[in-house]
């Protein structure tokens, strides 16, 4: 077996990450070193316990889990939680008892700054939730964008509108100036914004098919997915669900499954479209210096082949393991 | 002969505009019943200059010209002229000589005010510059938005980079507050965007055609185009330049050149994408309430038969009159 990819997951689960971490377990491709925590779906102190838990639901309490931030990169104590989405308990309301293991004593962007100076160049942080902690391991350590080899996040809806209102998607809303911050960097990085996650739908008949499974992780999923489902009913109108965090995972060490661009992403961070991604294409020399000049491009994701990443995702969480 | 179309233009004039008011003039469709005049390719008295100026040139001193605002809504003095696209009397650095008319004693916006209480419903203001004058018409009279017919506006770069800088349009960047103003007043609106106007090109070959036409018009564009066509080879590296004001034109009196959706647009006036249009797709239902609740919708052109438009606008040009 070759190399495997070390990725460290900072995530915020969260049903669509409970998704994502399992298909990461499962993929030979990688070696899941850490999670890092953050608030988004839950609050981080639930992020942190949910971690642990899914740990130990997969049977790996080998992974050491780092909480992150409590607050935003701007010290903003108020932070938006969308358990709306996914259960107070953000793992669908069913108040799973509390995990036995602890969080190691870093926080997360201490882990990640550690792990990035010790494997130069070879650590994959996927980014699941708002970019704070990612934000704070670039303010810590000046060497940590040119020590971490890859930062693919979930985050931005890139000519598209929005999930939290018609101009922001959640992730970057959550803390829009971490998010610029990481966007600008310099690091290598992929966005996958929710223009491409919402091509990749789970149907009501996928869900049925991973309960007939006999993998432990499918049998798991289906007790948490049904918050899941009833929210995309309402919110969209659609009887299904919206993989971004494990598409987005699946960008980590396939990327081929996605074709891209590249260019200078910035995020708003005032007024009424606070949060709003916008990626300049480089097709036209501007009059003037803009706020995009001289700035380092990233890679945004354009289009995805979204039978490929749903077959994958349902395969690798229908594994018995 | 049925009802001619009275139309209103507002505009920069600018050479874009000047194609577009030739267009107008010689379109069996429009009554063109005035001219306003605003700052945006020049100052607002150039664009006064130019607009009485393009009149005489087309034998049609018969139509007022009413002075618009020389500053934005919320009174910048600064304001931005883009004279490098149009050169620096606004009409390919001809600098011809000044008109023998004078506009009328009525403002742009008391104008625009008037005649739409004149003629209730029946008015199409083409708006082809900054939407200053509209925003103060709309502020002048509470009945303005009810009394106008239709307001055709090019301005927006909706799911696209912009002009100025990679957000922002330049007749939105001109007035964001304005443009705002009028997406949300409540009337009939049409906005075509440079997400649309961008597909119109006149190639270096129709100039050509231009130049061989027996058209008192066509030949007096020949004579301004070509820093037009400098400009576009410049920042674009194409051999073309946009149609931005001659389609617009278009779209008041043949809207079935375009398709359209609908939707509350909204312009972002502060940060680094100052001038921004978001449009609402309606598609998701939102958690939260946001700033594009409750608000009236426009219709925002999405598609062009570009070929039939660029050919109107040739055969038009060519006219000889």
């Amino acid at each position: 077996m070759g190399e495997r990819k070390k990725i460290i997951i900072d995530t915020d689960p969260g049903i669509d990450d409970a998704m994502a971490i399992f298909v990461a377990l499962n993929s030979p491709e990688v070696d899941v070193i850490g999670l890092t925590t953050i608030f988004g779906n839950v609050y981080t102190t639930l992020a942190t316990r949910n971690a642990l838990h899914l740990l130990e639901v997969a049977g790996r309490t080998d992974i050491p889990v780092a909480e992150g931030t409590h607050q935003t990169f701007m010290n903003e104590k108020k932070v938006r939680i969308a358990d709306f989405v996914h259960g107070k308990d953000g793992l669908g309301n069913q108040y799973f008892p509390p995990p036995k293991g602890k969080p190691i004593e870093k926080s997360g962007p201490e882990f990640l700054v550690e792990q990035a100076k010790l494997y130069p160049g070879e650590i994959t942080v996927v980014a699941l939730g708002p970019l704070t902690n990612i934000a704070l391991a670039v303010q810590l350590d000046p060497e940590f964008s040119k020590n971490v080899g890859q930062i693919v996040i979930l985050g931005g809806a890139f000519a598209v509108n929005g999930n939290v209102n018609p101009a922001s998607e959640a992730n970057i809303f959550g803390d829009p100036e971490a998010a610029d911050i990481v966007f600008t960097c310099g690091a290598d990085i992929i966005a996958v914004g929710i223009n491409v996650t919402h091509q990749v739908i789970m149907s009501a008949d996928d869900k049925d098919k991973l309960a007939s499974s006999n993998g432990k992780l499918a049998q798991y999923l289906c007790k948490i997915l049904d918050v899941y489902y009833a929210y995309h009913l309402e919110a969209y109108e659609i009887q299904g669900v919206y993989l971004h965090d494990p598409a987005t995972i699946l960008a980590a060490f396939l990327p081929s499954l996605f074709t891209y661009t590249e260019g200078v992403a910035r995020v708003q961070t005032s007024g009424i479209t606070r949060g709003l991604t916008i990626l300049y294409n480089n097709l036209k020399k501007f009059e003037e210096v803009t706020e995009w000049s001289n700035k380092p491009s990233i890679k945004v994701a354009v289009t995805v082949d979204a039978p490929a990443v749903l077959k994958l995702i349902m395969d690798r969480l229908m594994e018995s393991n």
